[in-house]
C-alpha cells in the first residue's frame, strides 16, 4: 500500500510499504478514508523532533474496519471508527481511568515499528481498547466525517485544555494561541458555557474562525502587551482559566500572567524549550494552577461523538485544504509555511 | 510594649516599640497569648528575603480582643482570637471566595507601617473580614492553644497542599520536606482520608512526628534515590497526591517525579530559586498538576478549629520548644541551627 514516511527534515514522501495484517489477536485493520498533518508533525518536519529515516508518521485517521483478530469483540468489519492519537490496551488501571496516555502496553501511531496515520490502511494494536465507534451513516457526510476527524486529536486537544483549565458555566476564559488546538479550545470553551471567551491570535483568518466557534473577543498580540490587553478587558483581573495551546516559553508566561488569581493554566502546547516560561513565583503568591499536559482524545471522543453528530459543535472548520494520499508533501509544505491551518487528507 | 524587629541579617532583637491603637474605624487591637516562628521567618534572618532595619516580623499569633474600633461588627474585647498570617477586607470578590492573599486592601503582618506577629499586642487592620473566633474555654487548655496557634499558617498551609494536591479518602499521598507544614500536611492528609501516606525526611525526630500524625511509611533519602524509593513503594507509579513542602528546584523536581500518572503535587513551600525544578515535559507527558501556593489560612481556620476542639487533628507536637518574648533572638537561633523544629513564644 502507499504510506507517507519521513525521510528526513523537510523530505517528507509517500511511498510503497507493505500491507498492514492482523499480527496480534487484538489487532484491526482500518481502511483510512481521512487523516490530516497536525501542527505536533511539524516539529519533525523542521527536524526539532528527532525521527529514524523512513520512519511512518501521522496520527489522526478515520476509516473502516477491514478486517479483526480473533480476540477483537467490540467492532467488526465495516464499523466506522475514529482513531485516538495513541493506542492503548483498554484494560489497565490508567485506561479505566481514561489516561490512555500512560497505558503501559500503548504506543503513538508512527513509532518505529507502528503504521502511522497518514497511510491507506492501518494496524490497530488492541483494538478494542483503542478505537471509537462512529454512526456508520456519517461516512455520507463529508462535513461530519471531517468534524469527527478532529476528535483523533485537536478537538479532543482542545477540551482537554479546557477541562484543565476548569471552564465553567460564566467563566470568563482566555485562549493562547490560534492554531487548530487554540481554535478547538476556543469551542470547547463555548461547549462547557463560558460566558466570555477571549481568544489570543494575530492571524485574521484563523481569528475569524475563533469568532465563529465563540470567541467573544480578539487580543491580537503577543507577550507584555497582550498581558495588558487581557487584564485590560477583564477590570484588571485576568481569565478564569487560560487554554495554553502554543507550547513556547513565551507563551506559557503570556498564560499565567493573564491568569486571575486562583486560577488555572490548561495547558496542552507541547512543550518546546524549558520551563523558562513557568513563573512559579507568580503562581505562588496568585494560587495559579497549572494542569493538563497530553490530551485524552478516546474519553473526549466518546463523549463528543454525538455532539458533533448533534450539530452542537462542528469544529470541521479547522481544516481549510484538501490533498490526496500523493500531494502530502505539498500538505506540511502549506502548513509549515502557513499557507494553511490543518491539512485534511482524503482517500 | 515589646515587640520583635529584624535589624538585618541574623540580628533579631526585642524593642520597646509605640502601643498599638486603633486607627482606622475596622481596626482591632490583639493582646497576643501565643506566637511561633516560622520558616519562612528565616529566609528574612538569613538575609534571602530583603528587609528593612526595624521592619517588625512574625505572622503568627493568637489573642484576646483588647479593643475595636467603631466599625468592627463580629469581636469585642475579650473575645479569644486567631489571626491568618495576612489581614483581608472580608468583602471583596477575592476574600468571598476565600483567596484573602489576592485580597486588594490586604497585607502581610510585619510589612512596614504594620505590626509583626511577635510582640505584645497587634493592631488588626479589617478585624471583621480578618480575625477567626475562637471558644473562650480554649485559653485554659495549653494543649489545645497551641494545636489553635497551628492554625494562623503552618497547619492552614499543610491543610492547603492536601486539598491542592487532591487527596481524597484512599489516596496514596506522599508528602515532601519534614518541617513543620509538611508534618502539617501529613496531619491534613490523614484527615482527609489518605489510605498511605509516604513521609519524606531524614531528621528522625521529625518523622517520629510524621508516624504519629499518620505517616504509613518514611523515606529518609533525598533526589533520584528518594524518587526511586517512592516508586518502588508504589508498584512504580508514584502517588496520586503530592505535597511539596520545601520550596527549592530540587524538593520540586523530586515532588514532580514520584507523581503518579494524572496526579497532582499541591506546593506550598515558598519556591526560593527558579522554575528549573518544574520539568514541565515530564508534567506534559504524565498529566501531572501543579496547584497551590501562598495558604488559604483564614477558611481552613474556620473549618478545622472544631476538629481541633474535639481533638480529631492536634498538631500542637510540632512546637518542640518554648520561650519567652525577650527570648525570641534564641528562638530564631535554635531553628536557624535545626536544634529546634518550631519554636512557640509564651507571652
Amino acid at each position: 500500500m502507499r504510506a507517507t514516511v519521513i525521510r528526513g527534515t523537510r523530505d517528507i514522501r509517500v511511498e510503497e510499504v507493505p500491507d498492514p495484517v492482523v499480527r496480534e489477536p487484538g489487532d484491526a485493520v482500518v481502511r483510512t478514508l481521512l487523516a490530516c498533518v497536525c501542527g505536533s508533525d511539524l516539529w519533525a518536519y523542521r527536524g526539532v523532533a528527532a525521527r529514524q529515516p523512513g520512519q511512518r508518521i501521522g496520527h489522526e485517521f478515520l476509516g473502516v474496519i477491514e478486517e479483526v483478530g480473533p480476540e477483537v469483540r467490540a467492532f467488526k468489519p465495516g464499523d466506522l471508527v475514529v482513531a485516538p492519537f495513541v493506542w492503548s490496551d483498554g484494560v489497565c488501571e490508567f485506561c479505566r481511568e481514561g489516561l490512555q496516555t500512560s497505558c503501559p502496553h500503548g504506543g503513538f501511531w508512527g513509532t518505529p515499528g507502528s503504521d502511522g496515520g497518514q497511510g491507506e490502511a492501518v494496524r490497530v494494536p488492541f483494538a478494542d481498547g483503542t478505537l471509537v465507534r462512529l454512526p456508520k451513516d456519517a461516512a455520507s457526510d463529508p462535513r461530519l466525517l471531517t468534524a469527527l476527524l478532529a476528535l483523533s486529536d485537536v478537538m479532543s486537544t482542545g477540551h482537554h485544555a479546557a477541562l484543565a483549565a476548569g471552564v465553567r458555566p460564566g467563566s470568563t476564559v482566555a485562549v493562547v494561541g490560534d492554531g487548530a488546538v487554540g481554535l478547538c479550545g476556543v469551542l470547547a470553551a463555548q461547549r462547557l458555557g463560558a460566558g466570555r471567551i477571549i481568544a489570543l491570535g494575530r492571524h485574521p483568518d484563523r481569528t475569524a474562525v475563533a469568532l465563529t466557534f465563540g470567541a467573544t473577543d480578539i487580543v491580537p498580540a503577543r507577550g507584555e502587551e497582550a498581558v495588558a490587553a487581557v487584564r485590560e478587558l477583564t477590570a484588571g483581573v485576568g481569565a478564569h482559566a487560560v487554554l495554553e495551546a502554543v507550547g513556547t516559553e513565551e507563551s506559557m508566561r503570556t498564560a499565567i500572567s493573564i491568569t486571575r488569581d486562583g486560577g488555572a493554566v490548561g495547558y496542552v502546547g507541547v512543550p518546546h524549550g524549558g520551563s523558562a516560561g513557568v513563573d512559579v513565583g507568580q503562581m505562588f503568591d496568585r494560587n495559579v494552577a497549572l494542569r493538563g499536559g497530553v490530551a485524552r482524545p478516546a474519553p473526549t471522543s466518546r463523549n463528543c461523538w454525538r455532539t458533533c453528530c448533534r450539530g452542537r459543535i462542528d469544529p470541521s472548520p479547522v481544516f481549510d485544504a484538501t490533498v490526496g494520499l500523493e500531494q502530502v508533501p505539498d500538505g506540511y509544505r502549506a502548513m509549515d509555511e502557513r499557507t494553511a491551518l490543518k491539512v485534511k487528507i482524503a482517500f
